[in-house]
């Protein structure tokens, strides 16, 4: 079966990815983080084509990322300002960051540092936490089904608990 | 100024999309989170067109995000296994879903919950965080030159600086 729309998946990244997974969309929401507020400033600072920007723009005000908000000097110009939708995605804007940083750049090193501005110091890296606020590795997490799983998604989260189980008894075997 | 490829932008979001913001890798990715390492498995559970699944599989194994390792049965087949590179990619896939469960979900509810194994408790949601655990608002984080900035980004976060102060000024204003 070939699906067309990734967010037809049972899965809120796929339907996240459908709305912030385009070519060009982060970098925009990137430079809104930033302050850019105008159609002019986001092209100025991203070098990116005036249709696509159109297009993208649209699309994050279609899906309540950005609000449109009339300049208030009159003109019929608008502003484009992030909704508490789009400031949400800040966590996700700065695991990005910090995972470039620390695979992706040359000996230059970051462009870019994030500071805690009450003590000065770069702030943590964005990892997984429990509830107390201990960082937690990939296998401290058990994933099950919520409410909106389909059959689908039960019988493969199912899979990989047998198969987590299994690889725990022979990890067992051979220590034992 | 046109701009083809976003790794030529001086920032570590624009590298990180390079590699990993084009369609469908994300969900690649979230499988072999999932434990899927197969051409076939990968095929079947994403339901992708085979030709653009070698194409993402190749960029992924290229860039250092996976590895192909051959199947211990002496068969020609290949497994494709997250390299640390990979895995560190996880709190951006948690965060993505749980942007997605908060936002765009309707209903029904989450398909997926992630648990801490230990406590039975679902995780905590990724934030941004102080080096000391404490949870940071967009107001509490200051940006500034890395090593790697050039003189634009040093310019524009000179620009984001004093827009602060200029706004933290006027708010004290409206206050006294």
């Amino acid at each position: 079966m070939i699906r067309n729309r990734l967010d037809s998946l049972n899965c809120s990244v796929a339907h996240a990815l459908d709305l912030i997974g385009e070519r060009w969309t982060m970098l925009i929401l990137r430079e809104a983080f930033f302050g850019t507020r105008r159609f002019e400033d986001f092209h100025r600072h991203l070098g990116i084509a005036r249709n696509i920007l159109t297009a993208r723009l649209c699309k994050l005000c279609d899906c309540g990322i950005l609000d449109r908000v009339p300049v208030k000097d009159g003109a019929r110009r608008q502003e484009y300002r992030l909704t508490s939708m789009g400031r949400d995605l800040l966590p996700i804007l700065v695991a990005l960051t910090q995972w470039g940083d620390r695979w992706i750049l040359g000996p230059e090193g970051a462009p870019i540092k994030y500071i805690h501005r009450a003590t000065g110091d770069e702030i943590a890296d964005v990892t997984i936490r429990a509830k107390d606020g201990r960082s937690l590795m990939e296998r401290d997490i058990l994933l099950v089904p919520g409410p909106g799983a389909t059959e689908e998604t039960r019988a493969r989260l199912q899979e990989l608990h047998d198969r987590w189980e299994r690889m725990q008894a022979s990890t067992h075997d051979e220590v034992s």
